[in-house]
């Protein structure tokens, strides 16, 4: 049939309130129910892949939010696992706000479990440079982070068997113009009192931090260091919340740990990864393929169905220097000439500040 | 030109990184900008139409945010007017968050200010039914309603000049199965401490509560009753948390007090409105024009845009049964015999628990 | 860190218009790319769930495109499978377009080899009622369908090995207040020229039709109908056309008719499933998983994860009446007393016209 | 009121299927109603602001639909006038599809009037280059542009009285490497025969195609050039195709043509303007207001409000550098030395090649 005009509706009038309803009518739908949206990153061979965010806020330091905030919107969202960093040395609403340092973790611990949410107890060292600010993950008591000597906080934390990432090396209010990895630094490292640093943080990337990892073999992180509202602070109807991808074997917090002390990690930052090459090349290839469709073209050219299954968009660059642009969860079909796929370059897969993941078709 | 494909395109690969920014690159788009976007209410004939939410709650009660959230939530909405009401008798998180009962109202201020916010001082008095729970705007201290008896605390409020209104009367945590107006309710009426009434709540309507209003002449109300945050409690990107829209001379607090005591308001919810006759017929009068396009249709029917300018969506029902759906900010055009639109019932503008608006056509 | 200000940025003037552009920039992301989209329905035991939109109408009938678009809209929305089944008694274009009747097809084939859609070489048959509009699907010269007597045009189409759908049997322009099945039918039933009929059409649903389908095992079918540009009939960035998921044991045309003519269909629209009680359980079954947290409650209730992997949204009635929304592709978390959810009425999945299905836990 | 929990609601079985509708359900909200939204751009003073597409193709030459779905599009996307130019020279439908080169704007002008569209008549004369593609508009008939030497096709329009438009000069097909303005189109302007230049069409931007404009006098034009459906070409859920914005008297065809030939046009694609200065200062001035907010803040600075009433963005860089971006119809808060915004730059407006606009507030 075809429509003529469906601009007038003819409908039974259910907006008229019925005579049994008087006292109270509940819309249900008027409000949000609060559901979990899986993010769709495959796991890759031997491991499966946590998705983490290790940095973030609540009242008890400096953040808007009570803790159990933090859960639900971590479970929303589909993470796996988080860490709650309050400040231990920077509390600016404790006129109004008690509790020791770890309120947060004890406020937040319940709803982690009713969520399965995978919550480490954390807390963030927050210093002038150097060495500037660090979260300390893994940990049982926060208080006894409370000490004078940056070092001999971190010391404590570490007898706890803490896993200490470097958070935000280049952050302009510490360090205007430059990004600096100082004898301090080299110090603490030596002592193994860092173990991995922030690549990624809000909306700042380090490039020469990535150089960093790779070259002293520290794991790659990347964090929100949400202080207000996770949907305040990003559009997270279209994208994502920087993150974490944690490669582990199991979905546990010891195996989590293992795998960050292991460096298994990727840094997932606004459409881009940066990481170690073979990760980057696991998960490229667990979430792109490239399959003829059968029909031939002219000119040496065949139809290809190009299928990205995961979350993350990738830029694929053929030998010839053209540009592919891949959106997640997507494919495409196009003609190629094959050849000129044989050797990619994946331009939002980045291996250090200056180079970008290589990839050989077929994968 | 007629594109051949699209698919890849050759574009100068901007997502290399270039060696100047190697310390530091910031992505200011990753992250989300705060913006007000504006409700789009027209004014009435005399008055302007503020959008106010007078019942919302902070860490200072139990709600889950820092007072501040509850500012900027409203000014990125577009609201004019809000009231923070932090339960007076109830606070789950005292244990951790201390403060006088002005406190969220003190903390907001600053920010309500930055913002051109009008922020009500308020405080809800909280009790078993009758009298239930009841908040009181306008006042200057809300320690002052930290009384055993109720009566007694609405009276402190009144001294400081409250305008009072009863919350959610068809709660069914407080009346499983009845909406009621108890004896208590009518004392309190007759002493000036009940001064308007919530029709509507959180996702629950008390159709009866709007006959009470325009039988007794009282404000009719509609809040969000907000813990959680606003994004997570309503779907903003597509609808507007419950508001009162008050009609008042001047974007002022002064006059905004003005109007509430003059009953001019409406409770505006999940894309209905409730109140008196002559404001709905004031908004949507304002709102709605019908204008023939110049094109004749055969058989008396001739082609009309129906145009809806506000953010409210109307349902229209014409003599004969037909029912027209107009969307937020959109125009419709169809063939109509005009004389079927002479007379036309608005089906979610509800004049009272069981009647909707009447509107005659030419308006 | 805590950013301060975010609302001034310190970026580089990238706007700003270099010099060797001059001539021609392009701005490949302002343009929207074709991408396929997936829907999200699991397989079911033995077979492969093909999503199939059998009716749809070009320029060669009374429809605004050209055949092409029809494949490119089905390959970006996610189907397998369409049928072109283009008027052969109407066309009221054809003082500007003709062609034979095979010519849609002819023109569409390419595109879909491309793009690897199953694409049904058919025609409707287009009469009054009775019989009302047919449409043939497998046929491979649809020329032949061009005949007077209407029981003849169905024999020309099933000489040709055709599956018959009868469409739209209570569309109000042929069949005012009813939806009957009337002697010619019977006839046509009889004589195997019947194999299946639409439950849905566009916008309409006949629950009666679905009675029928189930007592005379004939396939069920959903069907957009589509004359207009599919994204302007349906809201597809939140919705799915009509479609029938048929099961078949491969994605291949041959595959494809075998499923249908062994009945195994499901017609798919507005958030409903309409069926036969088995594959309704299984597509069911596949979607929906119930898990324990691990997580214990007080009073009897324990903490569950119900997730839903599949693009259907389904409503869950518990025993005692209580109903759950489950949203596409998404998960809630609940404290339940699973035995309140042993049995189960799943009220948008319609088993008959009276009737929905039942499942039990655990499944 | 404290939601315990929303998971569970009770609600009424709305979905069962009530006994009286066995026959025919109709889901009226299952499909997209046809509604225009308004674009929001200001009037100028002295002028109203028409936004204009005169470039779009159908099945009459290389398009993909239909000529009315041209109307449709244009008239839900708040256009206000529109030419489909098809081209003179290229059928490659025409093996089914006939009729003169007037045809497609006789189908299109009904639904026009029923829209309140303005519908240009006009035809693209294809050519290669030089001249290129020339679009011909306010003509009479089509037929008389199909002759053989260009110059004459262009001179039987000008007869017409046509304004006569050249299409993407840079176009890459034509033009791989250069954008030139070679003697042939010397001549052409010479003889009145170039009226306006496309400086955008599609995805392409000529920047030295503006500096021309300007030089010569000649009316900026950015157009669509659809072939496909504009919703696949364009993600009109977020942005708007590219348009010519028309300062006219009067919202009619004779007055825009007074617009054209008097140069008051602006260009506007993917966020930008290109044009004349005088136009662009108009247009912003009536876009955007820079309030003092009241509030005082230390240092010298205030808070402003700046708020955009238009459906354009614009890109606001400040003396010391700064960069705001002020998104379509919203406002910000920020704390500003207003001497720093004395004289400002508008990044995405552009007056030339290599310039954009300066502003001096106050405005």
């Amino acid at each position: 049939m075809k429509s003529i005009a469906l601009f007038i509706m003819f409908l039974v009038s259910e907006s008229i309130i019925l005579a049994q309803d008087l006292n109270n009518i509940q819309y249900p739908d008027y409000t949000k129910q609060s559901v979990r949206t899986e993010i769709r990153i495959p796991d890759i061979p031997g491991y499966r892949t946590l998705k983490c965010d290790f940095h973030m806020h609540t009242i008890f330091s400096d953040g808007d939010v009570w803790p159990t905030v933090r859960v639900v919107e971590a479970w929303e969202e589909g993470l796996d696992a988080i860490a709650i960093t309050d400040h231990i040395e920077d509390q600016p609403s404790k006129e109004h706000v008690s509790g020791d340092h770890n309120a947060s973790y004890r406020i937040a611990l319940p709803v982690a479990e009713e969520k399965n949410i995978l919550l480490i107890h954390a807390g963030e060292i927050t210093r002038k440079m150097p060495p500037g600010h660090l979260n300390a993950l893994f940990i049982n008591d926060a208080n006894l982070l409370n000490v004078n000597d940056p070092a001999e906080a971190l010391k404590a934390a570490k007898k706890q068997g803490a896993f200490i990432i470097w958070n935000h090396p280049g952050w302009k209010a510490q360090q205007p113009d430059t990004c600096l990895w100082m004898p301090m630094h080299q110090q603490l490292f030596e002592e193994g009192l860092i173990n991995g640093i922030e690549v990624f943080n809000e909306l700042e990337f380090y490039p020469v931090v990535l150089d960093w990892c790779i070259s002293k073999n520290l794991s790659v992180i990347a964090s929100s260091d949400v202080h207000n509202i996770i949907s305040h602070s990003y559009d997270i109807e279209k994208n994502h919340r920087p993150m974490t991808l944690v490669f582990a074997k199991e979905r546990t917090p010891e195996s989590l740990k293992v795998a960050l002390a292991e460096k298994r990690s990727i840094a997932w930052f606004d459409g881009k990864l940066a990481g170690e090459e073979e990760l980057l090349t696991a998960i490229f290839k667990a979430s792109v393929s490239i399959t003829p469709t059968g029909k031939m073209n002219s000119k040496k050219r065949d139809y290809y169905e190009i299928k990205n299954i995961s979350s993350i968009p990738f830029e694929i660059e053929s030998i010839n220097g053209d540009l592919l642009r891949l959106k997640p969860e997507s494919s495409i079909i196009l003609t190629l000439n094959i050849n000129e796929f044989e050797n990619i370059r994946i331009l939002n897969l980045y291996t250090g500040s200056e180079s970008v993941l290589k990839v050989k078709y077929p994968f």
